[in-house]
This record gives C-alpha cells, structure tokens and sequence, in this order.
C-alpha cells in the first residue's frame, strides 16, 4: 500500500466490534434479565422516562455534535461518538451490575440501570475529546472499554473503602478529563507542538457544533438531578433550578469574558461553547451542597471565568510546556470545573456541619475521594495511553489527522468542499 | 415556456392544497370534537404527553433531516417532508375514526388519536423515501392520501378477518416500504440506470441527515412503546429497554459490517445512518414476542446484517435487475428489516405456545397477516404508480431531478453554492 | 483604528454583562430562595418538567437557530440568541417576584417561575428578530432588558386596572411585535432603502433555520398549554390539540399561498418557516375561546394566509413607505397572527356569552388589553430606540451589517467561506 493512503482498518475494526458485540450478547443471554418491577428507587415508569431520554439525547446528539466543529471530520465526530457510546454502554451495564448478579444471580435492566451506563458512556466521551481527530476507532473502542472499567472500579474502591454515596457525577468529569489527559500526552506526536493544518473550523460547522452545545446546555438539568434520589422530590427540583440557574450565568461570564480577554474583543464560538457548560459541570458535582440560588449562581460565575481563562491561555501553555494536545479542551471544560465543583462543595458542606470534628472527618474523607479518583484515572491512563502506543492498531498518520477521508467513504469526491 | 425550466406548479400544488384544506377543515366542523375525559387507555394526560412529543420528533425532524443528505435537495426533503406530514395526519384522523363516527356520531381527537393518525402518516412518509428527488411536491400529497387510506384498509381488513389487534407497527414497516418500491418501479424514468447526476452528498448534508438519523435513533424507543397498553406498565418498559439494546447492537453491528463490506475498509456514513435504525425497525415488529434482553440483542444484530448486505449490494442490483431505484434504500431499512421482525415473532410466538394447535393456529394467522399486507401494499401502489404516471401532473424533468431550483426560490443564485 | 475595521465592544459589552450578571447574583443573594414544597398550581415536578423543558427548547433552540438564515450571521444569530435569553431570563424572574417579594420578603424560584420569565425572554427575543443584524450585543442586551420591563410593567397595568388574569401568551407575541418594530423604525440607516448587501441565505443555512423553526412547530402545543392551569386537565388537552392542529393547517396553507403568489409557481422556504408557525401564535392568543377542533383549524388557516401574503407584500412596503426594516419580518409572524388571534378571541367570547352586557363588558375590556399593550409596546419601543440612537454604545457600519465579523473570531479566516 502507497504511503499516502491511510492504512485500512478492515482487519482491525470489523474483527475487533464483531467479537465485542457477539461476545456481549452471549454474556446478556446468560446473565440478564429485564426488570419485571416498574417502580424503581421510587420513579415510576412515566415519571421517569422523559428525564431518561434527555439525558439519551445528551449522550448520543448533544456529545456528538459538539464534536463536529473540526472542518473536515464531522462525520468521525458524530459517527464515533455513537459507535463509542453504543459499545460503552452495552459494557457498563455488564460491569455496573457485577453487584446485583453475585447476589442475584441475575442483571436486572431497567431505565435506571440504563442511565447509570450512558454515565459512564458519557465519562468515556470526555476523555474521547482529548484525542480526538488524533486516533482511530479501534483506539476510540479500546480507550472506552478501560475508561468504564477504570471507572466502575473508582466507583466500587470508593464504596468500599470509604463508603461513598453512588452519586457520580463529580466523579465522571475528572475521571474523564484526566484520563483524557494522560492519553493524549502519551500518544503526542513529534512535531505537533504547531498547529495542525485541519484543526480548525468554519461557519458552517461552527453551527453545527453550536447545536451539540445547545442540547448539552439546554437537557444539563436532568443531567444533574436524574441520579437525584425521587423519594426527595424538593432536592430534584433544587438540583433542576440550580443546574439552570448556574448555567444562565455561565452563559453570560463567559461571553463577557471572552470578549475581555480577545484583543480585538471579539467571541471566540469554540470557546464560548465549551465555558457555557462550566457552570453546569461545577454545580453538578456540588450539588448535594448547593441550597440557595446564590449558591449556584457563584458557582456557575466562578466555573466560567475559570474555563474561560483556561481555555484562551493553558490550552497552549499545555501544549508547549507538556506537548500535551487536547483537541476539545477537556480540561478548561471539564477538568478545572469539576475540581472547582469539589472545592465547593467542600466549602459548602463544611458551613453547613455543626460541630469541628464531623467537619474535619467530611474534608478528610472528600479529599479522600477526589485523590483516589485522579490517582486512578491518572494510573489507568497511562496504561491505556501505553496500549494504545502500539502500531498494531494502526494508527492515522500525521497528514490524515483531522481528516474524515481516511475512515469514511466519500464516492463522489468532487462534490466535497 | 422554453424547456429548460422546471414545469409550474402553480396551477396544481395550490388548489390540490386549498381543496384538500378546506376540504379537511369542513368535515372537521361536522365530525370531530376534543376529547373532554383526559384518561384514556389508561393514559393520563401528562403521562401521555412526553412521549407523544417524542413520536412528533420522530415523524417531523427524524423523517424530514433524514432525507437531506441530497446535496441540493435540503429544502425539498425537509420541506416536503412537514408538508406530507401536515395531510396525512389530518386525513389519517379522519380515516381513523370512521368506526367511532358510525358508533357515536363524532370522532373524539386526544393524544391517542393523534399518535394514531402520526403512524399512519410515518408510513407514507416511509414510501416517499423511494422517490424521493424524482417527483413533485404535488406527487408527494397524492401518494401519502392513497398510502393512508391503504394502510388504513389493511388494518380494518385485518381487524374484520383475522380479529388482529391494532399494534401497528409491523405493518406501518412493511406497508409502506412495499408502496414505495412499487410506485418507484412504475415511474421509472428510461436511461436512469446509470446514477443521477445530483443524487450524492456532500460533508454538510451528510452532518445534516446525521440530525435526523440520531433523533430517530434516540425516540425509536418512544415509537415501540407508544402504543403499548399503559395498563401494563411492564410490558411498556420492556418494549423501551429491548428496542434501547436492539438499537445499540444495530449502531456497532452497521459499523462492523460496514467496514467489512468496504474494499478499502471505510464506513459509508449513509449506509451507517440506515442500519443503525434496523434494529429498531425489526424489534418494533416484534415486540409483543420479546421478553428476554439477548433476544431484542439478536434480533438487533439480525437486521443490521440483514440491512447493511441490501444496502451495499441489493440497492444496485435493484435497479439493474428490476429497474427499480430506491433513493433512500427503504427496501433494506424498512423493508427487510420488518419482514425478519416478523419472522422472528413468529418463531418466538411458537416458542412460548404450550401445545401443538395454538401454535399452528398461530402461525397460520400471523402468515395470513404478513400476505394481507404485502399484497394490498404492492397492489395499491401500483395502482398509485399509474395514477401518478399521468403528465397531468407535471413530473420535473430527468435534469431537475434532485435539484431544489425546480420547487424552491433561491432569490440571491449567486450566493447558493 | 482604521475605519474599514468595525469598532471593538470590548470596553463596552464586557463591563456590561460583568455589572449585570454580578448585579444579578447579589439581588439573588438576598431576595430568593429555591421553592421547596414541590407541588405547584396542581402540577408535581415529573408532571411539569417536560413541558418546561419543550419551553426551554423553544426558547434556547427554536429562537436561536430561526436566526441562523442570514449567510454570514449564524454565530451571531444563534450566540446572541443565548446571551440575550439567559440575561432576560435572570432579569425576569426578579420583576416577576417582585409582588412575592412585596409580600414574603422572597422571591421562591420553581419551575413556574422559570417558565414566566422564559416567556418573558421570548417576547423580548421576537422583538430582536427585528433589529437582527443591524446592532451589537450590547444593543440586544439593552433591548432585551427594557423590553422585559416594559413587557412586565404591562402585565402589571392589566392587572391592576383591568383584573385581566395572568395567561400570559396574547400579550407576548403582540407587545413584542410593536416594540421591536418602533425599534428597528427609530434606528433607521439611510440608504438601507435598498436591501443590505449580505442580508440573503444559501442552502446549507436555510436548513439551519429549517431546523429551528422545526422546534419551534413541534413544541408549540407545549407553549400554549404550560401556563393553563393543571387544575383542569380537560383544558391542557384541548389547549394541546388546538394547537397541534392549527399548526398542520397552518403548514398546508402556507405552503399553498407561498405557491400561489409566487410568479413562478415556487416556494420561498423562509416564509414558509415565518407562515407555518403563525397558526401557533393566533391560536394561542385566543385559547381559552377555542372549544371545537375547526375553530382551531380556522383561526390557523387564516392566521397563514394573513401571514403569507404579509411576508410577501408588506415587508417590502413597509421598508419602502415607513423606512421600517424588519429582518425576520416579526410583524407578519407575530404581530399580525397575533391580532388576528385576539380578535378571534373577542368574536369566540362573545358567541359564548349569555346575555348582551356580558358581551359588551368583555369586549370593552378586551379591546382595552390590547390598545394598552399596543400603546405601552409602542412607547416603550420608541423611548429604547431613542436610547439605542446614542453612538456611545458603538453600532456596526453599514458594510458590517448582517456579518459575524464584526463580532466573532475566525482564527483562520481562509478556512471560511
């Protein structure tokens, strides 16, 4: 094969997804069953199913068409987003109810159980964002099999050793952004530190990427209060208003900020999508602190100017200093608003305690919790990172970066701007 | 009118249009009146509600940005797309509810109706993806009336023979892909064997048709369950959770088998957007058979196979063989897919039967059922074909095929690419 | 600075949105607090949340992509939609609460509340599809600011002198019609006679746009029946399924005038975006008269037909006679349907009365709601024109106009087209 094509991953992709998918439903035909019982943690079916599909519609269209701003790789954006989350979710439902199939012998599916897996799909996806237009598929499957596996690990130490709640948000976006992080470091390639010639955008897919935005922003709330426990319907509403509170105020920080720190005072569309979500990010993962409208909206300030600045500045100094390239900037959207989320919460949950010692015993156990998480996923990262090294996989070559020609068919080249 | 424009439609689509509106609006003051008892079939309003929203999705956006990956057809796939939508679902609520004006004089109009009346409607607008880019607008109404009043009479016949209930998504599949293929096989136009010179896409429209795929994707659950009985709730979440699992096996068996079938190992991004809906098409079919989740998997991984072969070999073949052309392949998204659902039932159905005669008794009906449909589908449409045949109505021109220019004004040419 | 560059808002939008949003939070501080007792007005939280979220969708999405038309202006349609949303909607929650926080010294933030004051920011978006274009944010924040007020004050007097209940969706389409209209009348360029140069669409955005108003028809039944209350189910229906209906007839209609009064016998498919939805607004506007479907179908079919032929004739004489350039032409989308809708109201109410005095008591007070609000919109449109006139707040130059330019980075200019 001439050089200047990109190598092709017949012999690796369709042999790699076939005996994941078959092996997959040989493990559902023994091990699962779909729940009888329709009342779950206290939702019911139809009380349930609408906040369940909007996280869906978060997962599938919103992350995989923020994803579709690169010029010329729309289409690997939104079709691997899909092809990751569909595989992502199928293993976590597996590895998620390990638990309930040693006790019961059975894995029992229901929305619920759906909903835990697409978060986990979705903390895969984070990481995706780092590495993204840089891989191929078969990089993107086996990145996300071991992120949910490191993930649902993370989960499972911490439940055991420090008896943590099972509310996952805050740790899905730092196990994600980190994770990210550490792959995209080890996969670096020489002479990147400039630019890539194809990562960049135009008006078109700067709207397209703006409609991916405008869902994740638009469905954050049931992001958030969709794990909230509906035996307590006033913290699902709180979590509902907080979410959306601390958003509009991303929305509006992060324009004026964008515009502050332009020389010419102009928006940057990329940036401001990203930091438009800070808030949502920061507040999800304080949530069970946040009870005043203030609250949230300090938080969603402060998550704005953070990614903002994040974004326009250490984006670069990443890439320089660390020659670590992160495509979606996973970091200023993710990384710093979750651990600002964190720092909040601690905060907040510290007011909030009555006397010293449960005090000092919940900051322990909170600074417990985050470094287990970024130690894991930092640990787990490099490990994949390492995996993924290997030529057997194919990986795209520079010139193929960023560019969908070398995984999607276009049969009437001319036609293609 | 010199011959190298598009044929007028002024003089057809608007007093088709205003005749048919006014028509409908006039039957509507003697026939119908909103439904006063808000529960019905066990639905209460707010329950109903969301999902009902969902299905509108499916037929409005799903439907009408599923057929803009023509590069200059947009407008028209989507246009057209509301516009058929808009009738059939107005004239499938009159037709509907013919039993319940003989009955009790008026047709009530609820959510269930509407829902109803949207089905039939999605089934027209699946035979329009046949022709689509080859007819008019005028076309387009004519057939989704006759379509209707079809998929209509099919399901009275079927109710009056065989007391089928009135689950109707097997049929909305199979109905309207064989409509489709037969008035596309009627109006074949000589010398089109080769491929149209327009019929490609391009990097946007295939983000855009992408849109309409993933809202389809995401709702399919939604469609499944709709119109399960909401008297057990069981049974509408495990219609939910199996048509989730199928649709996720579809995603990652299409990109599998995609890339195989590739000489290069590339994926086809609108093969992939058909197959991943396979799986929700087949599962749909049978769902009142499907009680374990490795059984939704299979059949999921069935119809993907199933699809993605057709729509790599079978599409051309078609066209070769039968001069038949299928512009959105609905023969391998619809078509196939609702015949191998209906397979599967039927063996599922035998499975779970206790004794030999059920079964048998079984088998029989639901074969009748499958030849009913079928043979009313492909006589209709070929009497549809021949209707639309006639010059009267002004089919566009072999060169405005596919070209938005024959319907749509583009006031500033220079400005559209 | 060189005058062929547009002039930086740097100094000006940035201090702006920082004062406001930390303006914003420090009254949140003090004056709110998060509703806790979870049932409102009849609704629980699942029952209302979707329906507040189809809102939000319409708001966020179907506003800001029904801006992308303009060939050079999408960032700008979309991004400022969002700015302006989330400023107007923190604003509004404060000025309705003032009454609560008259009385209980709080102003308790629920969903409800969230709903009003997104209804409040999508009146003060119709008046910005006005001016689109031919401002800077800094404008549409200012805008949006008074014409939230403005819009508030008028409920207020309505309430105050007239008893007028709090159904809020009249008011909005037709207040925010006329302010925006005295805006866009005040800030007249001269020489815009002629239409502005990049005030045109192509194929690809006219999708974009497609796709927003797309959101916009579907969840128009959300619209009308969230603020009924859920004491009466039986109205929320009704409300639901007059919409719904007047929507279709609207879309058949459209399509059929746009047809007719084209000399060329095609569609224009931005007016049919502007046509199809006016049945909404009419139909809202008169949905507490609207009992029987045809009621609802006729008010739809003549609010597009009014619609129609006021896109394609008035728009152009409105510029031409009143030197009155409306971008989105909002008064045939919203300002006439609008008052169509009120005046089917009036003629509905009064068939429906028993005696004469009761008739002629509602339609004086009916008529005096609507000159109220015309008088006040006007007014209050006029004073804001005049505010937004003072060059201190940096207007675009006329070749600037309707580009993203001005406002928006485009790191790699080559890369757009």
């Amino acid at each position: 094969m001439a050089p200047r094509y990109a190598p092709s991953l017949r012999s690796r992709l369709a042999p790699l997804l076939l005996f994941l998918q078959i092996g997959f439903i040989v493990i559902y035909v023994f091990y699962t069953e779909i729940e009888s019982n329709v009342k779950v943690h206290g939702n019911t079916f139809s009380n349930f199913y609408p906040e369940f599909q909007d996280v869906n519609v978060m997962v599938i269209l919103g992350f995989g068409f923020l994803g579709t701003f690169l010029v010329r790789y729309g289409f690997s954006g939104t079709g691997f987003n899909l092809l990751v989350a569909a595989v992502a979710t199928q293993w976590a439902v597996i590895l998620n109810g390990i638990d309930s199939w040693y006790y019961r012998g059975k894995i029992r599916i229901n929305l619920r159980s759906l909903v835990d897996a697409e978060m986990c799909a979705a903390s895969a996806l984070i990481s995706i964002g780092a590495v993204l237009g840089k891989t191929n598929p078969v990089h993107l499957v086996l990145m996300a099999l071991l992120e949910v596996s490191g993930f649902v690990l993370n989960e499972w130490l911490l439940h055991t050793l420090l008896k943590v709640g099972p509310l996952k948000d805050m740790r899905l976006h730092i196990f994600g952004a980190f994770f990210g992080l550490m792959i995209t470091w080890i996969l670096h390639r020489n002479g990147s530190e400039k630019q890539f010639e194809k990562e960049k955008f135009d008006r078109k897919t700067g709207l397209f990427s703006m409609l991916g935005t405008l869902f994740l922003w638009m469905f954050w709330p049931s992001f958030n209060s969709v794990l909230v426990d509906a035996h307590t319907p006033g913290r699902k509403l709180g979590a509902v208003c907080s979410t959306y509170l601390a958003l509009a105020v991303s929305a509006v920080t992060a324009a004026a900020l964008s515009v502050l720190l332009s020389p010419k005072g102009k928006v940057n569309l990329i940036h401001m999508q990203s930091c438009i979500l800070a808030g949502g990010v920061a507040v999800g993962v304080s949530i069970s602190g946040v009870h005043q409208p203030w609250e949230a909206m300090t938080i969603g300030f402060t998550a704005a100017v953070v990614s903002t600045i994040g974004f326009r500045y250490l984006k670069n100094h990443m890439l320089l200093a660390f020659q670590c390239h992160d495509t979606c900037a996973i970091l200023s959207t993710h990384g710093l608003p979750g651990l600002l989320g964190w720092l909040a919460q601690l905060l907040l949950q510290i007011r909030d305690c009555d006397d010293h010692t449960t005090a000092i015993r919940f900051a322990v156990f909170h600074i417990c919790t985050v470094l287990i998480t970024v130690s894991l996923s930092v640990s787990m990262g490099i490990i994949t990172g390492l995996l993924l090294k290997w030529n057997f996989w194919r990986p795209p070559q520079d010139k193929k970066c960023f560019d969908d020609q070398a995984f999607w068919e276009f049969p009437h080249l001319a036609a293609c701007k």
